[in-house]
């Protein structure tokens, strides 16, 4: 299918940052940018005063210029202020699709729904690669022309499975790899390799029902709500930092299966969520938490 | 203040039963039911497939009747065929409200919610006490005309404070006890007492954040959406069948006390629904679950 | 993309009445029920007191029969029942899925939902043709492996396109119609053949923003919730019974396409429970309203 | 009852400003805050890119200072550099609680709820009087000590019950007027005396169900949610600035009584988080659109 997206038509860059708190850091920074001649088109802080916490989003317009001199002009200044005010710091263009690989296994409604969203340009990156352990997903990845990968797992063969996908991604250029319903549990060594750059989907809303079959639990344990929770994948099984939960309505009526094919539609819309937002560099991590700027 | 709730010109009944399932239940009630003229206004009912078990609610209208002939009738005609078909039930009348007491310690937000709503009309119970390890919700029980009993409870005097409560309790008549954040656990003897009669709410989305502090637990792991739920108080802490949840989105933006803050709404709204709906006799237990009809 | 869904084993038989309420409906239609030998699964009624009218939905197993025999004996028995009580009914069986139409515009997030949903076993039909007056979903359609007529419609040729349109959907026996963003305004001539049979998705919260362009009209009045209406299609526009509503919290940070885009979520999740519902029998239509059995 | 609020023991600033939008107004705020070394607690801003505008909100602790003399050096800076840039701005004090009257007719639910809120410290003003057409509201403003005032309005009073009114409100120094369900329309003559100072709520999800008996009308059109708004009053009824709104899932057993009843909580929660976020200055008006800082 042919890809529907159209990028806007004008470039924006976005910068991330996450520092000790300390008076004068809006000021430093929008000064900075004000000198630089950026038009802004978002700005949004957050402070920890618990921690003592500051995290800035900027996002501003890279119109009618040279947008590389004018990121270079940019860094240029900011880089000592940065580093003066011990920042962590990420310098973003929203031009500059990133690459992601999709993993999944034999459930397909997470990623199919992603391959749609992408293609039809809700979401800012290129699908460079589907991995999955399951054949289920080979149409639907030559529908959308994207290339497929069948690496099967088995307890004895994961390590040499990972060493192959990982092998894949980097091959690739990945920055960013999607568990879409993938039910394979991955290793330290790989989860090492990519730092708050692998989003997993759990089916319940943690930390309730950690682990397998929460719709099950969740049944058993008669609750009224079912939820599901994406977050990045850490080397805790579901306990890494949350990006987005949502629940839907069950009452008595409803049975296993009729919890599983409800939690299907709050799986997609959380997954989804947490790409899209991950992609427009709206998410800071910090301990086991997230900052979301809308 | 003056009481503003208006009973109903007309009075009805409900019926309640639980059973192994089998073919023909319903026919069979409501053969029952016709064949004694009864006006149905509302029927429901739920099988639950995988354990085999049938449940039923059933209310109809007692206008222009000697109601309490009628009800006798109807209780002799049922009284075998529920035998014959191993049928747990009840038969309540709507008029007959309930006595209830409600406890609580130092935060007011849910007892003066059940309060208010008792007094609008919209509980169908009478408030008979209200007990407090505390003296703050003094001025609320005097402004609506309640008793007032305070027993201080602690660890060393809990037996004794359980049985002064208990005392209090079976000299009113009490039907029904709410814990409207009544910071004390209940022993199991006194749990013994009011098998699936106590209704209590905990401030977060079970099973979730068992015990105490819950919001604080739910702000240190991340999550994006608080809750609160009412149920059943067993002899294992916030394990009782579930009546009850609801939840609300929060930020990175909220702390602890915006956390306490938006979860005092969803406590109000989780509790008064779980009283009400036990008052207007929806609710079946099994097993851990409830059953609540609409 | 090879069909995924797996019918269940058994058929089930659906029962749909609406009736004049009076004493004794649910006896009687449970009685001749459990005379039949009918192992029922869910049975649920309603009653408009202020109409005074009656609904009732039965679903119950064919198990281990010849369920041809078994429907042809009980429609026998019901018949002079229903034509004694006034009732209009429907008896179906769930193996027989219904032939379903699927109209849409450029807009394809709808349509992409519903085949997906409908190719793996979430809506219980076959869906029979695609009708779209632009070529947008032709590929979809293409991988799908549904026949895809593509009819353009202007002001001069809409009497011709929906005669055109007509004979297909005789021709291939649809009984139900989806305008899946169909953009196109139907005559009244095209509802009248399709009474409660054609299922729309609006935009937006009806009865507000009734129209065109209501995303536009949400954010021009400052709403802090936008959402979306599935309903049959009546000769008033946007006026037909509602089936379902769900709505979505936006702020002042969100532009007219960022209601959009947000509105698209809404808009599949609306008209795919809608379809499902109608395809499982659990709506009836009176007056301009819907009951959906749960 | 006595109240039981506790004010922060820290005041502090917030500034609100809107303005035509324009290249570096954060850095010239956020660089004059940090020149008269204000420590920041929360910053937002927000730009409408289609009108051109920008508002921004600023709160900062007045801690270990002579918060008088700080707040003039501000002003004494902060003008001109307001003036320069067309900035419409209001400083406030967090610690200056407002005076605000709130106005009721025979139903207390949303009265009831916001003197519990007042009086336990979460609405950040002091409820100097209440104003009724009706005498029901009378225990419950003794109960909280609060002056009631008793003023029948019928159409041939409603100028002098107005004239009446605003003397009232003049004298008792009230910036804010909360209408708590009071069921007379207010004349263009009063509502110009409190632009955008005067909050009601409808009982239905605005622009649907405008003008009376909404939960009728609701009824009537069968929607499958119902809502409740509030907002600003302006001249033309229900048709001010909107601040908040929510929605509950009804069903076709839900009769008008049962949804006056579920609007009852909607009417609350949202008439007292728009009074709340009026109090802690976080709305800005434009156009009749508000802007609601988190």
């Amino acid at each position: 299918m042919p890809n529907s997206s159209s990028s806007d038509a004008t470039d924006r860059a976005v910068l991330l940052i996450d520092c000790p708190d300390q008076k004068g850091l809006v000021a430093r920074v929008s000064g900075l940018l004000y000198a630089q001649g950026a038009n802004i088109l978002h700005a949004d802080q957050h402070q920890d005063h618990e921690l003592g916490l500051f995290f800035m989003r900027v996002e501003w317009s890279l119109e009618g210029e040279d947008s590389e001199a004018s990121l270079a002009a940019f860094t240029d200044a900011f880089t000592p202020l940065a580093a003066k005010l011990e920042m962590r710091w990420q310098l973003r263009r929203m031009h500059q699709r990133p690459r992601i690989a999709i993993f999944c296994s034999q459930y397909l409604h997470c990623i199919a729904d992603l391959l749609y969203r992408a293609n039809a340009g809700e979401l800012a990156c290129e699908v460079a690669v589907i991995v999955s352990n399951h054949r289920a997903v080979e149409p639907l990845a030559a529908f959308y022309n994207i290339p497929f990968e069948y690496i099967p797992v088995t307890p004895a063969t994961r390590g040499e499975a990972e060493a192959q996908q990982l092998a894949l991604l980097r091959s690739r250029g990945i920055e960013l790899v999607v568990l879409a319903r993938y039910m394979q549990i991955l290793t330290e060594n790989f989860v090492a390799e990519y730092p708050t750059a692998i989003i997993n989907v759990h089916h319940s809303f943690l930390p309730a029902f950690i682990g397998a079959r929460p719709y099950h639990a969740a049944h058993a344990r008669g609750v009224k709500l079912i939820g599901a929770t994406s977050h990045y994948v850490t080397t805790v099984l579901d306990d890494g930092p949350i990006i987005e939960q949502d629940v839907a309505r069950i009452s008595h009526r409803d049975q296993v299966e009729d919890l599983i094919a409800r939690g299907r539609d709050l799986e997609r819309v959380v997954l989804s969520r947490a790409v899209r937002w991950h992609l427009e560099h709206r998410i800071l991590c910090y301990g086991n938490k997230t900052v979301v700027f809308d």
